[in-house]
C-alpha cells in the first residue's frame, strides 16, 4: 500500500505538527484565570477513541479505485472523521466520534477521481472530498445524507505541478499543501502569495473549494482571484474551464466551482496566477486611537490605492490580549505604552501593515502609506511588532489547543460588510457573542480585527474565549454560534468571508442567498450530481 | 402613453445619434478603393421595411404589465428587431426583417418585471430583455424558441440611482445609459470608469448581462469586477445577492447572473463600485518596433504592476489604417514617420496608453511606465496621438456605417489568451479571416489590437474590412465568422473576451464549456426558467 496511503504526519487530536505546541505565558494564564477562569481539558488516548464500525464497500467501487488505494485502518478513519473546528476538537478530545468514513480512498490522479465518482454515483455511496482536513466549519464531516455508506476521498496524491513562466501561471495539483506549493514555485523564483492561517496544512484544492483568503490577500489577491482555470471531476464527468485570462462567454463556471466545497465535484487541477517572489518585505506596527478611527484610516488607504499587501487592525481588546499572549515586552510594549501615555488614553488599536515586492516599489508604497497613516492620527511602532506578528502568524491554532488544555474554549468567526455598515456589524456581533456566553455563566473575552480591506468594505474577524462549560461544551458552542450567526444575518453581513459554509453555516444559506438563489444552487447540484453523493449536508441547508 | 414609451432617439438603421455621421477622408477612400475596392450600399426607407405582423398578447400579460406600458407600434417593433451586429445592419439596410417582437413592454420598475416574467412564464411567451440594443452578437434578436409569441422587455424606465459615498458604491438602474450614469455620478464627484465603445447608448444592465469591458478597464476594472451585487428578476421570483465586498458563502451567484445575457432573468438593480472622478488624465502615444515586441512591453508593464489605465497596442496594419482613417497629419504622422526612418523600418506599432487619477499618482505612474516602455525599445510620440485617440474613441461604429455606405463590410471580433499562447492565436485568427475572405474573392484588410492586458494574458481585438459581396452579404459574413471562430477554438482562445455570446457565438459554447459545463448552465436555466421563456436561442447552443 506504499505510495497510496493518506498522510499521518499531524496530530490526530488537534492542530498541525505533533512536535509543536504553544505555551501560554504565565502572565497570560494569570490574566485569563482572573477574567474568565481556567479549568482542565484532558485528551483521550488514540486507542480509546470510539467510532462506528465501517461498512464494506461494493466491489465495483473498489475496482474503480484500485484496491491498493483504499484504506479502512482505524487511525486513518479517525483522522478523516473531523476537520479542525472547535466542536471537532471537543469531540476528538472527548474520544467519541459518532461519524466516521467507512473507508478512505486515495486515488492516484484526476482520471481515477472521475472513475470513482461514477462508481460511487452508481452505487449510491456518499463522497467527502478531503484535502488538508483543516476546515473550521465542518466541511469534511463524514455525513452520509440519504446514503448508507460514506467514503473520504483523500487527494494527497494529486500533487503534480508545472509552470508557464511567461504567463506567470502555475498548474498545481489539489493535494499540494501550502508550503509544498510555495517550495515548488520558489525554485522558479515565484510565489503564490497565499498565506492563510491554515497555510502549513491546508491544500490548494481546499483553498479553491472554500474561497480561501490569506493574510496577504489584500496584495496578492484572494484565492478565488488567483485561480485562472479549474478541472473538476463530477459524477457526470469532468468540467474544465478554458485557461484564458478572461472571457465573456456566459456566466463564470470557474466561479461556480470555486466555493462549491465538494458538493458539486472534486477539483482535480488548478491553474493559478503567480508572481515573482518578493525582493523585499517590510512589516511594521502602528497604533491608532480607536477601532473606528483605525477603520477609517484603512478605508482611506483602500480607497486611495495605497493598501498595503497585509493589513490587520485589531480592536482594543485584541490589541491587549495579543500583547499578553505573545508575552510582548521590549520595544513593542514600550512603544504602545508610550503612545497611550502621550495620548492620555487607556487603550489603542494596533495595526499591522506589510509590503512585499520589488525593493523600490516597497519603499515607494510604504512612504505613501505611512504618510496617510500619520495623517489619520496613527503613530508608528516600528518594525518590531511587524516581525513579532510574522513570527506568530501561524500559531493561532496551536494556541487554541493550549487554551483547550486549560479548559478554555477559543473560537473564531468572520464576516464582511460595506464601510457604511461595518461598525454596526462590529457592535452587533460582538454584543451577541458577549451576551450569549454571559447568559451561559461563562462571560467571554471578545476580540476582533479588521482585515481584507476593499475599496467598498472589509471583513471582520472575531475571536472569543471563555471558560468551557464542562459536560456541555458543544451546547455552549452551539448557543453562541447561533447568537453570532443570527446577529450577522440581521445586520446584513455575509455568514462567512473566508472560512466557507461547511456544515456549520449551512442553516444560514437561505438568509444569504434567498429562495431563488438556493434554487439556482440546488439545480446545478442536481444537474452535476444527480444521485446526491457529493459531500452531503454541506453548503446547502438540509431542509431546503 | 407618455413616460411609458421606449426610446426613439437613435438611428433606426445604424449606430447612434441621428445627427452624427463619420466621413471618410478622401485619401482613405482612395487607399481602400485601391486595396479592396468600393461599391455602394443603399438604405431602405423606414416606411418600406418589411416585418411580420404582430400576434396579439394574452390579456393576463397585458394586465401584469399595465396596458399603458405596452406598445405594438411599427417603428418600435423595427427598433427592437435587431441589435447592432454587422448582419443586423445588413438586414436593416436591406429592409427585410424576418423576425420582430410582437410587442414591446416598458415596465416602470423591478416588481413589474417580476410580475411580467411570471405572466409570460404562465402564458409561454418568450421574453427578450432589451437595454441599449447595442449588442454586436445578436443578443437581442427576437427569437421565439419553442413559443408562439415573443416580446421585447425594454428596461429604459428602470433608471433609479443612489450613492453610498462612504463605501463608494452606487446603486444604478439597469436602464441607465453610460452617459446618464456618469452624469449622475459626476454630480457627486465620482466616476464609474466604464467606457466601452458602446458607452453612449449601452446600458448598465446590458454591461452587466454581457460582462462588458471598457477602454479603461485595465485601470478601473471590467464591468463584472465593478458589480458588487445584483437583483435579478426570474420567472420563479427575484434573486438578490448580499451587498458585501466579498463572501465565501458558496459559489458566486453574482458571477452566475453576470454574463447570463437575459437567459436566466432580467437584471433589475445593480450595485457598482465607483471611484473619485480623476483629478488628472494623461493619454499619449508610443511606437514599438513590432507587435510581438509591443506585446512583450505590455506584458512587462502588467507583470510589474505598472499597467496604465488604458492600454491599446495596434498591430502594423491597424496602426497604418488608423492613421489613414483619422486623416492624421501633423505631429502624429511626423512622429511615426521619423521613428520609422530612424529605425530603418517600414512599419511600427502604435501603443496608446492613458493614466487617470490623482495628479501625483498619474505623474508617478506615468514616469515608471514610460521608463519601462523606453527600456522595451518604445519611442514616445507625445500626447497628440493620445488626444486624437480620445477624440475618436467612440467613432468606430459610425465609421462602420460610413464604410457600409460605400459597400464595404466592417466587422470586429475579440478573444483572449495567456501570454505564452497569444501570438499563435494572433496568427491563426488573422490568417483564417484573410483566407476566408480571399477565397470568397473579397480579400480583406485585417487589423488587430491588443488591449485589456492582465498579468497572465491579454485580449486580441480584430477588425477586418472587405468589399461586400453584393447579394450575398450575409453568406459572406457567415463564412468568415465561422472561419475566425473555428480558428479561435482550435487555438484554445475564448470565443469572446467582452462582446458576449448572444446568438452568433452560441454554436461555439460547447467547445468553450464542454458537455459538463453546458449541463451546469442548462440545469440552472431549467431551475430558474422552467418554461424556457428567457431570451431563447442565446448563449446556449440550440441543439444542446
Amino acid at each position: 500500500m506504499s505510495g497510496a496511503e493518506p498522510r499521518r504526519d499531524t496530530k490526530w487530536w488537534g492542530w498541525g505538527d505533533p512536535e509543536t505546541t504553544a505555551s501560554l505565558p504565565a502572565a497570560a494564564l494569570e490574566h485569563l484565570d482572573g477574567r474568565i477562569g481556567l479549568g482542565a481539558g484532558p485528551i483521550s488516548a488514540l486507542s480509546d477513541v470510539q467510532l462506528p464500525d465501517p461498512l464494506p464497500l461494493p466491489d465495483r467501487l473498489l475496482a474503480a479505485c484500485g484496491s491498493d488505494a483504499v484504506t479502512v485502518g482505524r487511525e486513518d478513519r479517525i483522522r478523516h472523521a473531523t476537520g479542525q473546528s472547535y466542536p471537532d476538537l471537543v469531540r476528538l478530545r472527548g474520544g467519541v466520534l459518532d461519524e466516521a468514513p467507512d473507508a478512505i480512498l486515495v486515488p492516484p490522479d484526476g482520471p481515477a477521481v472521475v472513475r470513482i465518482l461514477e462508481a460511487c454515483s452508481d452505487a449510491a455511496v456518499a463522497v467527502v472530498p478531503y484535502g488538508g482536513g483543516t476546515s473550521v466549519v465542518g466541511g469534511v464531516a463524514p455525513l452520509r445524507g440519504a446514503h448508507e455508506r460514506v467514503v473520504a476521498l483523500d487527494l494527497c496524491r494529486l500533487r503534480r505541478s508545472s509552470v508557464d513562466r511567461r504567463s506567470l501561471i502555475a498548474s498545481l495539483g489539489p493535494g499540494l499543501r501550502g508550503p509544498e506549493a510555495e517550495a515548488l514555485l520558489r525554485r522558479e523564483g515565484l510565489t503564490l502569495g497565499h498565506f492563510p492561517q491554515s497555510f502549513g496544512f491546508g491544500t490548494i484544492g481546499g483553498f479553491a473549494a472554500t474561497r480561501s483568503a490569506g493574510q496577504a490577500s489584500s496584495g496578492y489577491g484572494r484565492f478565488d482571484e488567483l485561480v485562472s482555470s479549474v478541472a473538476m471531476a463530477t459524477p457526470i464527468g469532468e468540467l474544465r474551464t478554458l485557461e484564458t485570462p478572461h472571457s465573456a462567454a456566459g456566466p463564470s463556471l470557474r466561479e461556480l466551482a470555486l466555493g462549491s466545497e465538494g458538493t458539486l465535484g472534486v477539483l482535480t487541477e488548478l491553474s493559478v496566477r503567480v508572481r515573482e517572489a518578493p525582493e523585499a518585505r517590510r512589516y511594521e506596527g502602528w497604533i491608532l486611537p480607536g477601532f473606528e478611527e483605525g477603520a477609517d484610516a484603512v478605508r482611506n488607504l483602500a480607497q486611495s490605492d495605497l493598501l498595503p499587501d497585509v493589513v490587520r487592525l485589531s480592536d482594543a481588546s485584541e490589541s491587549e490580549i495579543s500583547r499578553l499572549l505573545s508575552g510582548a515586552r521590549g520595544p513593542r510594549k514600550l512603544g504602545a505604552d508610550l503612545y497611550l501615555r502621550v495620548r492620555g488614553r487607556r487603550e489603542g488599536c494596533v495595526l499591522i501593515v506589510g509590503w512585499e515586492g520589488e525593493r523600490d516599489a516597497v519603499a515607494r508604497r510604504r512612504a505613501l502609506g505611512a504618510a496617510a497613516l500619520r495623517r489619520a492620527g496613527g503613530v508608528s511602532l516600528g518594525r518590531a511588532p511587524g516581525r513579532a506578528w510574522e513570527r506568530g502568524r501561524y500559531v493561532g491554532p496551536y494556541i487554541r489547543d493550549a487554551l483547550l488544555d486549560v479548559g478554555v474554549m477559543a473560537e473564531t468567526l468572520e464576516t464582511s460588510h460595506t464601510w457604511a455598515r461595518l461598525m454596526s456589524l462590529y457592535t452587533a456581533v460582538g454584543s451577541a457573542i458577549e451576551a450569549s456566553l454571559a447568559k451561559q455563566g461563562t462571560p467571554p473575552i471578545v476580540m476582533c480585527h479588521l482585515s481584507h480591506a476593499y475599496r467598498d468594505g472589509a471583513s471582520l474577524y472575531f475571536t472569543f474565549i471563555a471558560r468551557q462549560r464542562e459536560g456541555s461544551e458543544l451546547g455552549q458552542w452551539r448557543a453562541v454560534k447561533v447568537a453570532a450567526s443570527e446577529a450577522i444575518v440581521a445586520a446584513g453581513g455575509t455568514i462567512t468571508h473566508h472560512h466557507a459554509v461547511g456544515r456549520d453555516h449551512a442553516p444560514y444559506m437561505r438568509a444569504e442567498l434567498g429562495d431563488v438563489g438556493l434554487e439556482a444552487l440546488r439545480a446545478v447540484k442536481e444537474g452535476l450530481d444527480p444521485s446526491g453523493i457529493m459531500n452531503p449536508g454541506k453548503l446547502l441547508p438540509t431542509n431546503g
